[in-house]
């Protein structure tokens, strides 16, 4: 893109003048457009050292209602952030919807820089372009605008600014080392940023050159592209995406009614087996801290089977300051207003942790499928959203391990009927679970749906036969040890 | 895709039987909500040779009522199609809105077996890709679905039906030279063909890889996964699509006020004149048949602006074996249910001729904009897809002159006036000019946007002032001349 690259034409300073303050109306105007529609916007500004970016960005911003933007620049990534995987911290900075964020730079300044210092090597490069095309792919299949901006200057006039800033002591401080290596190195450089445009210039979310030689010509490019596309943006709502073929390793399912579910363990045997299990986990669980391994464990399952308790029996062989449990409710307001596993990616574990969910993303394929929460396409799309998540936390390394708990439906009105009947555990139950157990058969069909789309072989389903929460609570302490035993191997 | 492609599951004899009778009742229910919203289908099959894509096609289109889908076989292109550019053949295919055409083999057959016979060189390869991405966007953004399947199978399955088939007297003419030579070169063709797959996986048209190894299995994946599609498109109506970035190179134009219209030459000038460039003309048109060089002269400007005398004084020097005018009026019907360029593409000339057209595509911004005959969106994209389409055009050889013939509102009101004063020239004017004249600002507006963005270098506009009707045919003359020349240098 940049090397048969044609620079647009600088209109007249009258002319510029009219069209920025043009454009600067717009642009005031359209937030309140954004903010009652409900549009999250991500402008992501990326682009040569010193050919100012920031400076643009705080022009544009002007235009914006504080409340309305966010703004983040990004750094090399943090210690913390180093042990999540690699989108986690552009993911957790996606607006929300009605609001702007705006990112001098991110994830492309991350992967050509890694290029540029021989750290990624070709394969690692495919994948993480990849990785970055499904990333914004979700964002703009879920309704996000996502803006891209790359400021491009001339070797010539980059070096220009270069000795400009450094001839004044008040601005020397701005010219970093990595300025003055991408001036001596601007060829190299100016391909590796090429290949990145070209291998990430989608349909969707397409890439905007910004002739930055002039600023105030760079802010007019800005704002009259950015004004564009929220127009674009905003002429549609809820579209449907084509739902894409599934890419990934899927292993056959049971359905839930094939499942035997008279699997039980006498009490001796359990104490017994309990104690055995629960010591060699927490065993494991040093064993993993010191190897940085990060484990997921998600829980899924008809209310009263038990999830809980089986919980409860993993952490207990825990060191309390590698795991913490996330128990997933609706989401909050602010969770809402973002795509749906932003939440998720929110609570991911540092390697060496264990992270246990009871009620996961999977929410997306059940409860709001069935409640209508979401529309046909989002669910029907989620499948493979949620199998392109995992592949992101299976790639970074994490052990992942996905419980469905199943009882039958005599057992559920048993459980109810007697946590209804004991006052201590009253709180327990309620209205809702009596509606749910009423759509049992729909939700069946659609656990069915969701066992089969997403049993890949990185992140795999284990039915816990709970009739006997016993036998689950064992059964889920072997599958956990297995796993982490397998991923330590 | 192919090379870490994971076969989906095939069902149970029973649960298929099922399935595959629930998939053709609801494409037959399909069908009539395509013809109601309008939706045009164009479903690709691609994929190895003996894969069976003939024989489910076959199956696939009984559920359809006749008169609403079309089914072509892509050859090896004719001498005829040889002289057009090299998307014509499929361009001209696309179906019109409310049908389907399926296409047994199309643009990725004739790609990836140019790769395999040695005939594309790398640099072209990546041309005709680019060239493929932008002609399926351009038919995702204008609201056609498209749905492209690949049907696999193994090396060991494809020999396997080449030696039955061949076996059988009445069935080995069945087996062409390409499937065998595909079969020995098997691991050849699969990287030619997974290269092809993921360079054009676009996510408006993604591919859908079929196992092909059970002609009835392979049946219900295109089903279903057709019906889903189908499900998909019918959900949005009128979709706005981001604005993509110049990507051509422009020339600065002058704007339609900033024109001499002054310029003036005397009868005795232009007969002398026209005499020595009609000659000159009609030489060259000798020499470009003879070096197959095709032409494309198009005219647009203001009603009365002498168009019509112009293009006269061109075709009088031409022999008429090798050129045709086309007048464009408001599209046919079955022309209006198809992109707005397919008009177009089907009244290319062959290389070596000349096609004059009076009026074109540019219809796309000047009146469907100005009198609402498309949405915002549409026109505003238009600028981009007219440059990808004379892009394409000027890469398959084509010399191409845009002319805006250019006269002030003065002249255009005494010639109308004229018109409706002289019995013999009433019929050269209608109501229609009359209120088009009104709105010569907007129109003023709109043609100077469309001056801007499309004077590209490879397809330049040319103003004819035409106050002077003789001196804008020898302006015209000269530049055909001059283009031509400079073409068969």
């Amino acid at each position: 893109m940049l090397e048969n690259w044609n620079r647009p034409q600088r209109p007249e300073e009258a002319e510029l003048e009219e069209r920025l303050k043009a454009a600067n109306e717009r642009l005031a105007g359209q937030q309140m457009m954004i903010k009652e529609r409900g549009l999250p916007v991500l402008v992501l500004f990326e682009g040569w050292g010193t050919a100012g970016k920031g400076s643009v960005l705080g022009k544009v911003i002007r235009n914006i209602d504080p409340r309305f933007f966010k703004v983040a620049a990004m750094d090399v990534p943090t210690q913390e952030e180093r042990r999540k995987p690699f989108l986690y911290r552009h993911f957790v900075k996606i607006p929300e919807a009605g609001k702007f964020m705006f990112l001098d730079s991110g994830w492309m300044d991350e992967v050509t820089g890694e290029c540029l210092d021989g750290t990624l090597k070709e394969k690692d490069y495919k994948k993480k372009v990849e990785s970055i095309k499904r990333f914004e792919r979700q964002l703009t299949d879920n309704g996000y605008l996502v803006m891209k901006f790359f400021f491009h200057i001339s070797q010539k006039e980059q070096k220009k600014r270069i000795d400009a800033l450094k001839s004044d002591k008040n601005t020397s401080w701005r010219v970093g080392e990595k300025d003055s290596w991408q001036n001596r190195h601007y060829d190299k450089c100016l391909s590796v940023f090429d290949r990145y445009l070209n291998d990430t210039n989608l349909p969707a979310a397409p890439w905007y050159i910004i002739d930055a030689k002039s600023r105030k010509w760079a802010q007019l490019q800005v704002l009259e592209t950015l004004a564009s596309g929220i127009d674009t943006a905003l002429k549609n709502s809820a579209m449907a995406v084509p739902l894409l073929q599934n890419v990934f390793p899927l292993e056959r399912m049971p359905k839930l009614d094939e499942i035997d579910l008279d699997k039980a363990v006498t009490q001796e045997e359990y104490r017994a087996e309990l104690d055995r299990l629960q010591e060699r986990l927490g065993h494991l669980h040093n064993k993993l801290y010191r190897k940085k391994v990060p484990v997921i464990i998600a829980y899924e399952g008809w209310d009263a089977a038990g999830k809980g308790g089986n919980i409860k029996r993993i952490t207990e062989a825990l060191d309390p300051r590698g795991f913490e449990v996330h128990p997933i409710a609706s989401p909050e307001p602010h969770e809402k207003a973002r795509h749906y596993l932003w939440r998720f990616w929110n609570r991911l574990p540092k390697t060496g942790h264990i992270a246990v969910f009871d009620r996961t993303w999977y929410g997306r394929v059940m409860v709001e499928r069935l409640e209508g929460f979401c529309r046909e396409n989002d669910w029907q799309r989620a499948y493979n959203e949620i199998n392109e998540f995992e592949r992101e936390l299976a790639d970074w390394g994490a052990v992942i391990i996905k419980f469905w708990v199943q009882i039958d439906k005599d057992t559920q009105l048993a459980r109810f009927n007697e946590r209804q009947n004991t006052p201590a555990k009253q709180w327990k139950i309620t209205e809702e679970d009596w509606r749910n157990r009423e759509k049992w058969d729909l939700y069946e069909g659609a656990v069915n749906e969701m066992l089969q789309k997403t049993n890949t072989t990185y992140a795999p389903w284990h039915i816990l036969e709970s009739n006997d929460k016993r036998y689950a609570r064992l059964k889920a302490l072997r599958i956990v040890i297995e796993s982490i035993e397998k991923a330590l191997d």
